[in-house]
């Protein structure tokens, strides 16, 4: 099968856009008033997945939900979404239809037209999912907003990807939070290095004055320093009624530093770039 | 250096936006009254390029290129672009501040902001380069609108990337077709593909009448059937002005079928997809 065969293949997900899968590139017409939200993760095997902890459905599922996760942490409502895949000597095409098969399914579910990609080869799988979302002028969540006395929210118990079979990036919590977050993120390397990231771009400290819910099976170190738990970590001012657990409170102090209940947590994290040379 | 190190090296190139990089995902503003075009092509080590073949800077240069060769084939002018890049074991320090030197060179002389990206590791060198562009709305050229009558044109000499030491997208000459031309692909798999590919959508033939000019120590082979020009083909009215070498006509017949000099030229062409099974 050739590349003009895949492609016919999964043309038919490419709806709702003025232009979709077929032309040199895709077209679409924005809303006004709408401001538009880019975000790009590569989902790689044996960096990010191995093959056999997860189906191909698995796998075309989760590539696309680490980037719906940060549309999710804007406030964002995804729309469209560009799908660049090297296939591995390993899959056939069983395989391929499996993985397009997951991530259009998820797509579906979250009103994301896949408006096109690019296919290839190489000797381990390699995904990298854009997602375009729009967000009400000015209105986007972003990190840099916490401020001193705001309490500190994430939306469900953590843990990491071992302990969370099922993918479900918190869209339409980040779209209620609009208006009411003062900071969002995802938390995708650990609440540790994340809240250190919201602390630092909002250049201030957090205190943990409780450990956060953790899942089934996960212990308190994997629920603060592993990786992909697809959850928003959010922070709002005092008295304002907002979903979530709340775990602590912004504080003054060195920017990005984090305490849980009165002792420094280090910033480490699942960083995947890292990784590679920790291995 | 870990990731964060990397990302800060980058972020000078992130003007322009409402937000760049840094935050889960970029902000950008639409202007009113414009279409958006998306478009991701991957570069690949060993696919698309062999390391000893070109310096880092020009590899970074190249991955952006062939996403705005399509952005020049929609008449739309380069706004952002995202960039993915797993490194090799082989890639530096150096290299890597060489391919972003190259790579933003070329955004910087079009006009296009670096508004994130992703960083991860590998076996070989892979880079995925989405850009966003924004076109007059309803005016995009595409591949479907040449009809029989229409001539057909070529933007510049043709014979692939072993005959090309510049990369230059045909942009500014992309806009000016606007309101012109009634069809246009960028040739990025040789001239006989690409233009069975424009055919094929428009659902009409094409009698080139001469052979194509060529680069300097090209061969016509070369020209109809190798890959990464970076020329436009498109096709106008008759009796209209535009630029560009004249090679032929549209005409009527089988969708998709290409005559050279009156004999049939088959639509083979350098598919990087099927090359993989070929080697």
């Amino acid at each position: 099968m050739n590349e003009a065969a895949l492609l016919r293949r999964i043309k038919a997900g490419s709806k709702g856009l003025v232009l979709g899968i077929g032309d040199d590139a895709a077209i679409f017409r924005p809303r006004p008033g709408r401001d538009l939200v880019f975000t790009t993760d590569m989902f790689i095997e044996g960096v990010h997945f191995r093959p056999e902890a997860f189906t191909a459905d698995e796998i075309g599922s989760r590539a696309l939900a680490r980037s719906l996760s940060d549309i999710a942490a804007m406030g964002a409502k995804p729309r469209l979404c560009l799908v660049s895949l090297a296939l591995a000597p390993w899959t056939d095409d069983r395989w391929f239809t499996a993985f397009f098969r997951g991530l259009l399914a998820l797509a579906h579910k979250h009103g994301v037209t896949l408006a096109g990609g690019d296919l290839s080869h190489l000797s381990k799988v390699v995904c990298d999912v854009m997602v375009c979302g729009e967000v009400a002028k000015g209105k986007a969540l972003r990190r840099d907003g916490a401020r001193p006395g705001d309490i500190i929210y994430i939306s469900g118990p953590l843990g990491g990807w071992r302990h969370r079979p099922e993918v479900e990036p918190r869209l339409a919590l980040g779209r209620k939070l609009i208006g009411k977050a003062t900071a969002a993120i995802d938390i995708s390397d650990g609440l540790a290095l994340d809240l250190h990231r919201l602390c630092l771009a909002s250049k201030a400290a957090a205190a943990l004055d409780r450990e956060p819910p953790l899942l089934p099976g996960a212990t308190l170190e994997q629920a603060l320093h592993d990786g992909e738990d697809y959850e928003l970590l959010y922070t709002a001012p005092p008295g304002l009624r907002v979903p979530g657990h709340r775990i602590g409170e912004i504080v003054e102090g060195k920017p990005g530093g984090v305490t849980l209940l009165g002792k420094r947590l280090p910033p480490s994290g699942y960083d995947h770039f890292e990784s590679h040379y920790r291995s």
